[in-house]
């Protein structure tokens, strides 16, 4: 049975480097058949969405319709590729999901929460991911760290107390929902690593 | 005060030639302050939404993310644009607004009505025109008129039979809504006209 992973975090977390880790431990597993997923994006229509969110605009793009764009990338990617790929028994691996939205556009952006649930539930229904990898990081290490790898985006360039209210509500949600887990992501790579593994192996059921 | 006037309808019903006559309509009565908007589209990101919900593409969009794109356009385009223009005084006429979206992904896609009222709530509020003129014609016929014009758009592709629907809603919402006045689109240009003249003659408090 095919599922779908979630590697979810703030900018600097280390979303790629686990992504890859997760996508080698499948395979070490013997699961050849995976997709990875980013979102927003991940379809050449959801990232046409993608680059209106991204990109750094003269005119400024609205909260209402950041959130309405980041869940009309979301259904396209789930109806499209998402969806088909479990059906077909292929495992995927997403960099971000809806929690992205919960914690940027609820927590960080300040919209209701109930919203952004009512807007979820209208268009993905009940469809969620298996696990979530939520890798923590103090945003001030975070943002250095994107930093250091080159210019932010739009959603980059928020002030420090937009990305402390992020992981606000990342940690909030976490603490509601079991799969969810926490991973210290201010740890060596190693430590990482060795967390992200001991999370696989105890809640995927893989066969051998 | 100034007002926000709509026009609505079906492919080739003649929106194009109302928001000509309403705004020659506006000037006679000495309004020499009137933007005129387009929907979806009418800032340059809501003009890149609307690229994608137009255009014909190899991907199927799906009828949420279409849905969703339609109100992040026209959110961006109330809250950039139209309340803006408003609140200085400035009429505005839009080529389309919200009742399109009922008309077109409610009764023609067939999205539950309640849930695009949940989105429209949630972002616009209770934002809404003042007037609204809606074009009523055949389908049959509008879409021998959009063909003679040329290329047709993704949308306007669509079977007869969505385009029944949509009409069929159009006419649902407008007998609920004094503020949503039926113009016979079948008629002569001189007959549309006249009937425009009416209906903003005893709508609009114009002085003078």
């Amino acid at each position: 049975m095919s599922k779908f992973i979630v590697i979810e975090g703030l900018e600097g977390a280390g979303k790629s480097s686990a992504v890859r880790y997760v996508t080698a431990f499948l395979q070490r597993h013997g699961i050849a058949r995976f997709e990875c997923t980013r979102e927003p994006g991940g379809t050449p229509l959801a990232e046409r969405m993608r680059a209106i969110v991204k990109e750094v605009h003269d005119e400024p793009l609205t909260i209402e319709a950041e959130l309405l764009l980041m869940y009309a990338s979301r259904v396209q990617l789930v109806e499209t590729r998402i969806k088909p790929a479990l059906a077909q028994g292929i495992w995927v691996v997403g960099d971000r999901h809806d929690l992205s939205s919960q914690a940027y556009q609820g927590g960080g952006r300040g919209i209701d929460a109930a919203l952004i649930r009512a807007i979820k539930q209208a268009v993905l229904g009940d469809f969620k991911p298996d696990l979530t990898l939520y890798l923590d990081i103090d945003p001030s290490l975070g943002l250095q760290r994107a930093r250091d790898r080159g210019e932010l985006d739009r959603i980059e360039l928020e002030q420090l107390s937009f990305f402390e209210r992020t992981r606000a509500r990342y940690l909030e949600l976490a603490a509601q929902d079991d799969a969810i887990v926490v991973i210290d992501a201010a740890q060596t790579p190693e430590q990482v690593n060795a967390a992200i593994d001991a999370v696989l192996d105890s809640h995927l059921c893989i066969p051998g």
